[in-house]
């Protein structure tokens, strides 16, 4: 009878089981991103829904780059646990993954984020309800909008948020290189994914304070569209001055610096193991692996 | 004189020795259940008792996770430290421990927290006894029920209580299951209590403004039951709408729909290193030992 | 000539080098006690000198803690980093150091205490100074005793003094030895000092409220004699219906429970991988070389 | 086509790659002091430009140590992740690395540290010439030039600064050794960086009152002198006192103290497993390899 149950239940598990790895990619990406989106984004509505009684700014520095930590651990093993359009750039761009790929890791990003709000909203529905009278407010004191998406601080220009976002996924990609780097001193296996959250914790106590730091297309955009579905309109695009692209296209720019940085500074000059072997292989497959396995 | 006192000793040790596993497991379960009550709801009442002068949201989201890391760390070896009914469910959902087990858990867990908190209480006696007058208050300014079990948020209905500690514990599990997946990432052996902690962290930080994001029945069930007999008064049932039975039942929906996601989206389509091998074996065979080891 | 140097240099170095074991021992474990002593109170002193801008419970939280993480790193490869009399006892108690080294041990630890309390103040002297017009005081809100040696909470009885200090070390002391038990899930080896510094973290924000959450005599008697002798006068001793004895007595009475309860709830019933061995070797033989190494 | 892009990046990259050690190791340190500074008096930048509102003394407790951190990820497998020239002093002074190196790691460390800072203020342009009213100042609650270098409190005299400068550096280098020794304890290899910065956390928890604790003549000289020039004027020397020498001369006398500390305290007295290696080779080899692979 157990037996017979079991039978049943592996040929339903067969039947679910992907053969294309790309699905699988897209599914550990959506998983990733919506788990991101919930905890991450959850921390900063904890703190602005209880007005700061159970939450602030220490406990979003500690609860959003966690969130992401535990994004990875679910999604490393599969996908490279990107969770952010602009790695998934800099993986193509420095040939760490194929460029066919990015378009799906970007959809299935976006879709992610987008349900991980809907996710948080609902999770923290009667809060919401209660928080304003029910009503959903992108600016003043009881605002909420800035807990999906980020917002520009008052004093902020337009050039200077850009120069902010490139130059915080800059640091952002300079140190990911860094961590996922064999050949520098390298984070021991299993536990990059808290040192990328250390990471996001140092730049978002460091270059928080102007746009609230996404460094993340997805991250941004995705709960900013629930957010004009849901009932805070579509003045979440024009706020701040139309602010919504500086924090999609910024970090594309950052990413790009940050990986030929750390190339020109720091990879290029390291003895290659694998230098005499490469210079036989045909030109299309020298991908790095050690690397593409968890990023 | 000295080898003979170690001689009467090695016979009362070995007097001592269980010989049944299930029984070392359950006394291990007691053991990491009571230390995660005493450190973790510790916590709690350091920040209530001293009306935020020794302790407030961040203590307790360092505090509470920790004391479940370090309760992991000492039975993790023995029953897999989990320290939460929903847990063991899950684990037997999902093949990783035998359903005969679960019951034996799930009383250790349970006798582990009632004496947890009557420990708790004895140390902080004298702050009990000056804090409201020696009242033992449920509501109000003034009240430390909450020091041991969660009460909801006065926005709070029912239906949304319910859904949060469903979700809550669907991703406690999701990530829970990743962090010991060693087809995934993985965390590196004898760490993994330490991921969890971090873990419960996030879900402190994000998740915890509506009820007090409990996730274990056995962790606000006995404390509950504590405060019923030591003088808080069966109130502590009806509270809330009768809140009590929300983070009872919720984790356990939660902990299954948390494990299926994880083996839908990520277990199932990663290559199975074993599956010759157990294609030939006997079906009763193939649980997940690795896993089993810590969790 | 730099090989001259070097030759002279080596020679010098040889003269110094000790033959003696335990004279080893004792000078790490006094160095290790000064670091912690400097390090761990100068986190309290930071907090109360600067009257609460520079630093308070979260600041004290992670800086004591991680005070003992690093005492322990210098210490731990050569006398196992106890840093602490009521560790050392429980070492000896449960044959896991011998006790002819146990006076040395805590005498290091006792000096190295007293030399980081007049270290501490030389680094704060201005500060001490200036922050009650040079008065050094042991209560009121001007108060600076407390910086050094711990002391009770107005409501607190000596009972309950008594019994908090008997039940914290227990917890120190169980969760050490599940920590170091390489039979259990353990800590990889390098990473034990942090997870210790978590566990004094939890100890801290769960059970510190009473009297501060000494668990160590040589963290408590030398720092009090240190303030003693520096100006703060014997009150510090009958202060608190001459609290000083709690600190230093109960860390013994806790340290023997904790040790007794991990050896007789989780290491008894472990299947032991040596038994066969030690069965055929002589009885003085088998310590814990493992647990040595490092505690 | 793709293949013939590549070919001509390869070129690219190969006319870019340094043959020299020492200027790969100067590139290495200038970034990752660069980073160091922008991260680290980033966090500081953040909680004074926000007043508060965006961090404060716990954010600058994780940001700034964890920028440390995050910096010897990035350089520590090319030039050892000194960012400190109080360190590359230590490390010269006990062997650790050549006395010729010296000068190029110093400049590298301070270009770097200038560098941070230019780029830290185009960061926060707004907000500086928002927050008062555009004007720089030394002094004053709207004082920002401490959000760069350091400056003494009003209490401390230069004696009791320059104690202190020496005592904190001391600490920091007597613990950096012991995590860097592989016959003490030792830190799992690509975790010392954590470990650093944890250590860095505790000493700015502990010893950060007197005057913010720099313990890096780079990381408080750099941004001074960018301050200087860019519109705060020269009274940032004279200010304090003329203050300024204190974190650049008391970090040297601190790391020599610190370094023979450890070394007479711990080091001479550990047994040396390649001691008769090494009175066979010549004298000039026996540098500690696995030290400076990562200091």
């Amino acid at each position: 009878m157990q037996s017979e149950t079991r039978q049943r239940k592996k040929s339903w598990k067969q039947r679910l089981v992907l053969k294309s790895s790309l699905a699988k990619e897209m599914l550990s990406e959506f998983l990733g991103t919506f788990i991101m989106i919930v905890l991450g984004c959850g921390s900063v509505a904890q703190a602005v829904l209880s007005r700061g009684h159970f939450g602030g700014i220490v406990t979003i520095i500690i609860g959003f780059p966690m969130a992401v930590a535990m994004a990875i651990y679910v999604t490393g093993g599969v996908s490279g646990g990107h969770v952010n359009p602009a790695v998934s750039f800099a993986m193509c761009l420095f040939g760490r993954m194929k460029w066919v790929k990015f378009p799906f890791y970007v959809g299935a990003q976006l879709l992610g984020a987008f349900a991980g709000s809907a996710v948080l909203f609902g999770i923290y529905y009667d809060a919401f309800m209660s928080f304003a009278g029910g009503k959903l407010l992108i600016v003043g004191e009881n605002a909420t909008a800035h807990i999906f998406a980020t917002y520009p601080a008052p004093y902020l220009s337009l050039a200077n948020a850009f120069a902010e976002q490139v130059a915080s996924t800059m640091f952002l990609i300079i140190v990911v290189f860094a961590i996922f780097d064999s050949r520098n001193l390298g984070v021991p296996r299993g536990l990059e994914p808290i040192a990328v959250g250390l990471l996001i914790a140092v730049l978002t106590s460091s270059l928080g304070m102007n746009s609230g730091n996404a460094m993340n297309p997805a991250r941004d955009l995705g709960p900013r569209l629930f957010t004009a579905l849901a009932g805070w309109g579509f003045e979440v695009f024009t706020a701040g001055n139309n602010f919504w692209w500086i924090p999609v296209v910024g970090p594309f720019v950052g990413a790009a610096i940050g990986g030929l940085i750390y190339v020109v500074f720091i990879e290029i000059h390291q003895p290659d193991p694998k230098a005499d072997l490469e210079a036989e292989q045909p030109e299309d497959k020298p991908e790095k692996h050690e690397l593409d396995a968890v990023m």
